[in-house]
């Protein structure tokens, strides 16, 4: 009897094999890993929304993944917050993994501020600022370590969901991007509802100006791509699907950023691609300033999903600026919902999950007074 | 149908159990985690043989888990060994979790040389001579991150079998099992022929009267015990067992420092203890000069297994010393063996794994030269 997939879950590019994919794990059991890191690149002013203060970025990873272990942060007060006071995405993931008892492990892969957990160490450096043009130490230490993980993780999960938490993430995004050769000028999302695409681009063109790699170099190898005007997340998470994929369905959970991980991927072993869907919000997937499934579609015909969240009604502002298109995707918020919704073979819903994200935050606030 | 017990494992202790526990994981996966760590006791000349200097010890466990993860070390040439150049018991670990496909992680708890493989961090720092009496920092941070960690990994294994790499860590393990009040005077091993016991005893004596923690505290507090005379490896081991066991089975892999992890796990939880054995080699239970049963005895009534590894016969010299009572134990090699035996419904036996154990060794040993 085929599955029907469950009406939270949108499928947005490639349905046949976006419906193999929910048949071929539905019930199963996923393990939830978190990829950190830090680039300079956000403390750019105005490119990111993921920090009230751009210094703040440096703990707005670290806080994510604290509140998902403890169900609140330890090395900050209360939670990451846009500029405007709008919960990090954070609180959907805690959400899903919690109410699907789905296992979390976090992997650091180059942070400036350590999380209060025990986390995966694969000895990356926290990015430098893109428009040196030299944004990633020694990636192919971190890859190498990360698909070893991978292959690790792939003998004791059904599959993998692996999400991110990066300010500043969708500007190296672009980045490496353009670096590989793709049309992803206007194409990336921004957590903020005014897109900067003109200060991204701008700084995306001066990293590449200031690396003296040759352009079909950065076109070809997407790790000299990625240390030129990438950040060591992305890296990191690449290294994962190459040795996870290989054995295992692995869902890419994030937004645009997830476009340029696949290019790394795809550059790294393409044959891995098979086993790889995207997992997102509707929000990005109803963003108008970007482009998530054209961004795709030029690299790999790779299923992309979308959990249907929907804060219209919530009772809180915060969360109703979701709506507004503040914020949309992080830590994995839209493919760890996925995630939870199969596991529980559609028992869980995007409005059992919001029940859930309701409670967390009303007590998070109140914690915070 | 009952489940006859394969003649590679020997039960030495609470027999019921052990055939209990045997049904129960039979031809399930467990993850292997093995639990690094340095402690400057292990400098105190003649107190280890993990390493022919005592400056050497620091680089042991980090090479051990290098063994396991790429088939060769990456932090030294050749493999450690012993001041007579008897290879590290990683080597028998590696041919186990090879042969039978079992995933490996590595759990940092304080080491001073890095692995380069991907491992977990707990935050743990190299422990201090326990002659000092402040042996372990902060071992509370210690053991709740390696609780959170041993509930994630008890969400994606059927069982956990967990070892140890710790240059000295029978020395620190006899300090924790007398501050607790087990008779353990002479009965813990050594990687030496030659037990050193009355060095031990007079370095734990000394650690003993430096510390100013009253006795009573001692006995009735582990991590107290452990922070003043123990090392850093047991409290993140005791931990991993604290989160894991009330969900799913643990092998507790190693000699007699398992009776101090023990009794650590008795002291924060001793309901968990239901679902421990401990996995050991022959020669543990064979050695004149130490009585792991009866230290477990005094502590809980858990079973004790053994891998019934005989290296008589084999090519090597290196290898047939360890029928001399050198080594006899170490990175978790008895429980591995054990549970590549379980994992394979008794396909693979002791002499599979000796006859990997000697491929690799020869390898290894033409690298080096």
């Amino acid at each position: 009897m085929p599955i029907r997939t469950p009406n939270d879950i949108l499928i947005c590019f490639e349905e046949e094999k976006a419906k193999q994919f929910i048949e071929k794990v539905w019930g199963l059991n996923p393990t939830f890993i978190c990829v950190i890191g830090n680039t300079e690149t956000a403390k750019i002013p105005r490119i990111s929304a993921a920090g009230k203060y751009p210094e703040l970025t440096d703990y707005t990873p670290a806080a994510d993944v604290e509140l998902l272990f403890y169900g609140r942060c330890k090395c900050i007060k209360g939670v990451p917050v846009t500029p405007e006071g709008i919960p990090t995405p954070a609180l959907i993931t805690m959400s899903a993994v919690r109410v699907a008892d789905i296992p979390v492990f976090v992997v650091n892969a180059g942070v400036k501020v350590k999380p209060h957990i025990p986390f995966i160490e694969v000895e990356g450096s926290p990015g430098n600022d893109i428009r040196t043009g030299r944004a990633v130490k020694d990636p192919e230490k971190i890859f190498q370590r990360s698909v070893l993980l991978g292959e690790s993780f792939a003998k004791i999960s059904d599959y993998l969901v692996i999400g991110e938490s990066i300010p500043g993430g969708t500007t190296t995004a672009l980045g490496v991007l353009l670096a590989m050769g793709i049309d992803a000028e206007g194409k990336v999302s921004s957590s903020m509802p005014n897109n900067p695409h003109d200060l991204k681009l701008r700084v995306v063109k001066e990293g590449l100006a200031s690396t003296n790699v040759d352009p079909e170099r950065l076109k070809k190898d997407p790790l000299v791509a990625a240390s030129a005007v990438g950040d060591p997340m992305m890296v990191a998470f690449a290294g994962l699907i190459v040795g996870a994929a290989k054995r295992i369905p692995v869902v890419m959970a994030g937004g645009t950023q997830m476009a340029a991980v696949l290019a790394i991927v795809k550059g790294k072993n393409p044959n891995v691609l098979e086993n790889v869907v995207i997992g997102t919000t509707r929000w990005i997937i109803d963003d108008n300033t970007s482009d998530l499934t054209y961004l795709v579609s030029q690299i790999a015909r790779v299923p992309v999903l979308a959990a249907n969240l929907n804060f219209s009604y919530s009772k809180y502002d915060g969360l109703q600026m979701y709506e507004k298109g503040a914020v949309k995707e992080g830590v994995g918020a839209g493919g760890a919902t996925i995630a939870s919704i199969l596991k529980s073979k559609g028992n869980i819903t995007c409005k059992t999950i919001l029940s859930d994200i309701e409670k967390n935050y009303e007590r998070l606030l109140s914690l915070k007074h």
